[in-house]
């Protein structure tokens, strides 16, 4: 018994070895065939951009739809297709550099669904803290704590946007990563957000006397909060329907994707968009009322003046990112029209990737 | 020439085409060879743990030794050779599935020393302004600002602190996906120190008249960050002489690795370990003071209470697994000296990895 345990043990130790060879092989392997198509993807991007310029050149010639197509098809190939898994990636940019270090976010194709999708499921579940946690408060003010926020379940609201904020930036982030079409507006107006929500718990909660008055400022804040939920909510409903559609979809054939998404929740467009903008606008608003009351020394303190001026900056910036996605996005459907073969345009030069479904007044 | 064009831009197109079906093939039989691979390892696994149990029931048999050491040596290809980046890694732990989604930050063996490289060159990086950020703002007050500290350049440190240890989990943890042995304590360690920032941001720092007494919380805190500062620093030296014998040593030969590393900075510990000791110490003593300051009432504030407890639960921690690690640290160089062939042992048994280096009084 003793012996064969030896025998058995020097035979592991054996196949380990092998093991450890073969893996070695096999990476030092996929390492070379990875770098040779490297080589091949870099040359063909290069004669890309060559071809780009001489055809933009040659404005007006009849030849040029075609070979704006054949162009945009192999663009599309090399940005969409397995082969940018392989391609070094889309530079990480600092926010995730400092947070992360040099690690590589880098999802197989497989897995950037699945990234995707998690995402949004994180949204759905967030969402309903964001809009319930605030409300909650404003309701127990009124019918609990005789007008007067105490300190720490606002407090703890605050920290715990301070967390959303930052898991969002850093799901954003790692999306883009992998070839989401986000905006960077809407990522940084995540960085203002937790800007915000970092600077709104240094913000000193006084109590009574005068209650009401000292906490404007809170009861703006939370106002702007729900708001923020509501929106939240909204587009969290209209991202699902897009990304349910483009699985479906690419399931069948990876082509479609974005055509077939862009069809199938047009009505739900007309509803968010006015709300959008009406969100916009009462979040430039509540802006301007911190500001008013920090001017007129209600509340002195500077936390006050820099949640609106944030408040502001973000409702200027969600507004010309919104006005100018839902431009390019009608110029990209009267392109379609235009465009003969749409479903190979329509499959990686779309803007309607992400770019809308973060366009709330910030959520 | 705009005939050229037309000819060069079909033919890229049809290039782009060839790439992404190379690509997708290599992938597909990279996938296939990887999921073979997978399965051998599986199997492996299960018959090494198998003969482990075995080889405990023939305890005292004359062989043991022997197996043991066979055994050793396959779990040590197994767990660190590169066949463990293609195994299914650890799970990523819920930290980093809330902060990062289900993204895969499994780094190839190459990358790996090259994280934990910027780790170290962070924490240096962010050492000095650990210890010097405090020391300005305590310098400041006798000089400056008549022995009261303004809310502003306190709270920036704290915001900073809050950042600073995010960034460290965040980063640990990564190391932790990628093989390091990095005790679960430090980085439940660094979750205390994210909370315990949190909380000091909300806690009202409060001005004239009786400034001295009122601040007696925000200055212990301050004396806290000093000292940790220090350690940081002490810790970051040790650390960084460690990981060049690692890399210097594993260039020749990765499995001397460790065991160079333990004998060339034996004089380092020295000096370290009682500093760690005394630090540890203070950090508790600290904590003692601030519930003595909530305690007697001159600082009611909840967050004081909080601080308090979480230096205590830290300083404890801390204290534990220092001496812990120590202790194993023991057996294991008595170990070695029994063993006949150390090299192989030596490799990726050892348990000095990455453990004592956290283990400053918290940094």
């Amino acid at each position: 018994m003793a012996e064969e345990t030896a025998e058995a043990a020097a035979r592991v130790a054996e196949q380990a070895r092998e093991l450890q060879d073969a893996a070695a092989a096999l990476m030092s392997r996929a390492r070379a065939e990875e770098e040779a198509l490297r080589r091949r993807a870099a040359a063909l991007a290069g004669e890309l951009g060559r071809l780009r310029k001489a055809a933009a050149a040659a404005a007006g010639h009849a030849d040029r739809e075609k070979v704006e197509e054949d162009l945009d098809r192999a663009a599309c190939l090399m940005s969409d297709g397995d082969i940018a898994s392989i391609v070094p990636s889309k530079a990480h940019g600092t926010f995730l550099k400092v947070l992360l270090g040099p690690v590589n976010l880098r999802a197989r194709k497989e897995v950037q669904l699945k990234v995707k999708e998690e995402y949004n499921s994180y949204r759905d579940r967030t969402a309903v803290v964001f809009l319930g946690f605030p409300m909650i408060l404003l309701f127990l003010r009124t019918w609990l704590w005789n007008g007067c926020f105490p300190a720490l379940p606002v407090q703890l609201y605050q920290a715990w946007l301070l967390f959303l904020y930052t898991t969002l930036a850093l799901r954003e982030n790692i999306l883009r990563v992998n070839g989401s079409d986000i905006r960077p507006w809407w990522v940084s107006h995540h960085y203002c957000a937790m800007l915000m929500a970092l600077v709104s718990l240094t913000w000193e909660i006084k109590g009574q006397p005068d209650c009401a008055r000292k906490q404007r400022g809170v009861e703006l804040f939370l106002c702007w909060a729900v708001m923020q939920g509501f929106a939240m909510m909204l587009q969290n409903r209209y991202q699902r329907q897009r990304l349910y559609t483009r699985i479906a979809l690419g399931k069948a054939k990876r082509m479609d994707v974005v055509w077939g998404e862009t069809a199938g929740v047009e009505g739900q467009l007309l509803l968010l968009c006015p709300v959008l903008f009406l969100l916009q606008v009462f979040e430039g608003y509540v802006g301007f009322l911190l500001l008013r009351t920090a001017h007129r020394g209600i509340i002195p303190e500077w936390q006050v003046v820099v949640c609106g001026i944030l408040l502001i900056a973000m409702a200027i910036g969600n507004f010309a990112n919104t006005v100018d996605t839902l431009m390019v996005k009608s110029r990209f459907k009267a392109k379609m029209k235009k465009s003969k073969s749409k479903r190979d345009l329509a499959a990686c030069t779309s803007p309607t990737g992400s770019s809308l479904t973060n366009s709330a007044a910030g959520a």
